[in-house]
């Protein structure tokens, strides 16, 4: 028996799920285009083997640290902080004895579809069978069949892209590239820790950038010139896109003499009041004009307070779950980059929200007028059946299917990444059902949509 | 074989759509309704032919010229701005290459049923026969029977309002009521060129509407005046309801003094911050007041972000697509107005939102109170299946059916009225079986609220 | 024949439809646990008879009087305000004849189920057997099996919380500890009468409060004090929980002297701009705190325009149904809060919101992160079949199942407790249904989750 049915995620009704399976049947194996994610650069630099199941599924996964967390086990039994536990072992016991927390939730579906399909398991997991499934994970994990680079070979992945930092020399993109490895992995370029004034370390960053780039950034269009070349030097090594986080939507094109003015307020640390955001406003039209140049996608990922709880940063550092998301709001936040360049025909920017309710209301009319602007798929917890639901439901009667940029699995769980895009893939095929049998779209015409779906627009949105 | 599918829009569960089918059939040939549009009234007055597809489907509909732009069209292509293309034959041929842009929207919707229902076309649009589709309309139009008049007596409509500024002279509703056609034809009074201070040629519009109404508007109580004179000849035109097409619901409602020195600056054009929205707030409850004298039945349509783009704005004017919705809230906004005349038995209003967030959190709690206060059908992008569904979803449970106004259609382009509500009444009966299905409606219940929905409830809101 | 079909509310699929009712037939009968809710300790504590139809079903919900006043009926002819309707079969009779304005509703739902279940009356309220229907009530009001403990104890409830003044004597509360009913009734600390400088008599009820409690509440430490002893005067007559009714979730944890200093100007009446939402702030940290030492949960009510009708309100008074939600945010309003005692392994806190726009966007989230944190049930206008299924929908996948609260009732009206708990129950095992039937969950798991829905989480969440 397996972990999972071939029917999962189909919509109930039998007519609708015989369309949708045969939908999902043209889509089911087709090459995985994995166009932003946050896989670690050295396993295709220096395809390291991983050493066991915690480590693979527990310890690094904010999705699960955090629900674990909440329902009272402390950071420390899942191997994080200071004193934490080092038995990985007892970590993956823990893990299996909370399991259940998971029901309904997309962590259950990933971590279900990779204990069955990259291990063979057969049984969900539960504290009677943590210690058999640990070993049977340790022992493959040993073998070269379960290296990273065998993993994306066996995945069917044509493509992936890691995010990096402006600031990152791309060291492990020169190994994947120099190796006889043919498997293609592309940079980013994430010039946060370059852009946010309120960044950790920020001035010396500015100074990492400048000598990285040869470019005088003690000038405004010296730093400009900067980003320029790191952005060319990220091109040469393959990226397609570059990638914005910031906490608002906000954009703004000041007179030169005003950014300038900025600039070297925010050069020198003696900001006044909200120089911070206007800085990271004036700097996405700045990247906005340098990607209309350049031909990079700017992908704007807005809306996400970091590091909710002080304590938590304090102990155990970013990413352990308490990033919350915010109301955003983009119809007057976007207007100044949009008329900067939102109707320059060489400019592409997709966008990616965690406040559901700008779909319908602010993006899918933004993305149904603009033509450089498309959606990039659910986001984060959203990514997940029925946020893809709500999603598809909300965006494609106003900006169709053509202004959406596909899937992406977003993740940093190598494993997770086939489950991610079975997911969408059924998702979007019970959608494409849907449309079908209440006849909003003929059977012909689904089965065209598909395939772009399951690839197509995420090859397309970002050049791949 | 047909375009349309007799079963489209009904649930997928076979036993649902039964019971929706028989409730459609029951409203399906209701003459039309249709309290609220944008119909040009010289169809009405002067009854021309139209020329061609383009003209009719293309150029003047917005929703149609954004998707396409939104895909890199161009608005020359399209017919639009300095310099655009002239050959209406390649415009249609430009539509119909790019058709399968519409796939799951609503516009696709009702253009295919437009086509099928209007013209007989029984294939869907396409480049292979975009020239033969063509000139299928183009024939048809040259004939009497595809007459504005003709096509408003074959759609059935029952009566159809116009939206008319608030200085139009209704000549063309004259020409209408003068001539030996039956058809009923109403205009709305739309006052906000008068209203608004940030409305192009504001001052000069007072002026205007100072002379045709032979009221003193260099004073607050002479402005006030001269809207009521132009309410009454609207009301003797045939009129039942007023529309305000606001960026925010604020209302406002000052001391008498306050008011007087606030329309003194807005006169003067020496406005303070603020004075816009503060003067479109208080004539909101100044016309208000009028509605409870005069019995005009209030319409506001408030959130959009007018012409968000300055550079599309500049070259093509407005509605070109480029009106993008924004968070509204009505709670605080409408208590001015509330509080003066919101439990006046005499006082109608109806709620419009493109923020559907407000839907079950505001606007239903606010109609399922106030006895003056009625919701409007789904509006503008939110005019649609998924649209029409999440809107009963959303507003019934709190304010019930009968604090909703029924359907309008809200449309400029002539054909695709039968079309929207033929989607309307659909998905109405849909909702209406799934309530039925789920044992939260008798089926005798749901067989006595199919033609409110359909026409009797906005006949009611509307006093037609 | 029956008011009530025993498949209502189930999914319309019959392969999902039979996994629900199975799941149902598990928890139908199950004893109902009510953490949350407003009924009056009188009727535990003196048992007195109900008199008619009207004082049960009409005049006191204010759900009932909202509906009828939207279409036009007086508060007076439902028999409030001066000059009221005395004559209660009157009042019945304006019910029924207007009672098809409930179709769709959650009242519709709760009143038939109470008519049916705890009336036997068979068919649906109409002008026809208006009279009839009033008669049978009022002669089985009369008898000993409808005196409020009677119900408490045929509708099978294992445990009912009131919800008390802080500066309530619990007298009645003792009453029925002190008679012979074996029922289980808890108080609930309700401090919002001495925490909110906007609340009517605030400054008496903080004198009153000293009083009480014997402690000084001329000082911020002695008004802490007060509040601790309170607390410990409910949880010593069986108190679990405390409830807090805030227009937002603002909280602060000011340093020590600032709130002193704020207090001080709270007493003295001698408020700055901004004092009233500041000091509510601050106690609800401080009442969290307090929380954290003695173990009562607490609650937060958030998000309700009280009042919006100032007519209304002078001349009918509070609870008329103008109480109107607004936008609320949780991420930064909690913040000082979470950071003092979020992550506190004795602190437990749920969360209640009429803006569902945070159930995915901040509250799952927060729950899915904080180990203090749970969410209660959809409320008020989401206590019903779409909001419930809209609740599991945009909480599950991000929170799970474990950091939600349960159900609860939150009615003050006792023939609706079986119907809430019944539609609870019902909601809930379709959507457990659906979860099975798409494989989102095992049949198996479904059936061990159903009891925890119908009341285990609900138990654990309040201590019961």
């Amino acid at each position: 028996m397996s972990l999972l049915h071939p029917d999962r995620l189909f919509p109930a009704d039998p007519g609708t799920r015989t369309i949708a399976r045969s939908l999902f049947e043209t889509v089911e194996t087709l090459p995985i285009v994995s166009p932003h994610g946050h896989t670690d650069a050295r396993w295709w630099g220096e395809n390291p083997a991983f050493t066991d199941a915690a480590e693979l599924f527990v310890i690094p996964d904010h999705y699960v640290v955090r629900m674990l967390v909440s329902q009272g086990v402390t950071f420390e039994a899942l191997g994080i902080g200071a004193g934490a536990e080092t038995d990985r072992r007892k970590i993956w016991q823990c893990f299996a004895a909370h399991y259940h927390l998971f029901q309904g939730t997309p962590s259950r579906l990933w971590i279900d579809h990779a204990l069955s399909e990259v291990f063979g398991i057969s049984e969900r997991l539960c504290p009677a069978n943590a210690d058999a499934v640990f070993d049977a994970i340790k022992a493959a994990l040993a073998t070269p069949a379960f290296h990273p680079r065998a993993l994306f070979d066996r995945f069917g992945i044509e493509v992936i892209a890691t995010t990096d930092s402006a600031l990152d020399d791309l060291a492990q993109h020169q190994n994947a590239r120099a190796s006889d490895w043919q498997g293609r992995v592309v940079p980013t370029y994430r010039p946060d820790a370059v852009v946010d004034p309120d960044f950790e370390g920020f001035r010396a960053n500015l100074d990492q950038l400048g000598e990285l780039s040869g470019c005088d950034i003690a000038t405004w269009q010296g730093y400009l010139d900067a980003h320029s070349a790191r952005r060319a030097f990220f091109k040469e090594m393959g990226a397609t896109a570059t990638d914005h986080g910031h906490p608002t939507a906000r954009t703004a094109d000041l007179p030169q003499a005003e950014a300038e003015a900025l600039y070297a307020r925010v050069l020198s640390g003696d900001l006044e009041k909200g120089d911070a955001e206007l800085f990271r406003a004036q700097m996405l039209t700045e990247l906005a004009r340098m990607s209309a140049e350049d031909g990079l996608v700017m992908q704007l990922h807005a809306g996400s307070h970091r590091n909710h709880n002080t304590g938590v940063f304090n102990a155990y550092g970013r990413d352990r779950g308490f990033d919350i998301p915010v109301q955003t709001s983009f119809v007057e936040a976007l207007k100044p980059l949009l008329n900067a360049v939102g109707m320059d025909a060489r400019f592409n920017m997709l966008l990616f929200t965690l406040d559901e309710t700008t779909y319908a209301r602010e993006l899918a009319p933004l993305a149904g007028a603009y033509p450089s602007l498309k959606l990039g798929p659910a986001w984060w917890f959203h990514d997940s059946y029925e946020g893809m639901r709500r999603y598809r439901e909300m965006v494609t009667e106003t900006a169709g299917f053509f202004n959406t940029a596909g899937f992406n699995d977003d993740t940093r769980a190598l494993c997770s990444i086939p489950a991610r895009h079975d997911v969408a893939r059924r998702v979007d095929c019970a959608f494409l059902a849907e449309l079908v049998v209440t006849h909003r779209l003929d059977e012909a015409e689904a089965y065209a949509l598909a395939p772009q779906l399951a690839g197509g627009l995420a090859r397309a949105a970002y050049n791949l």
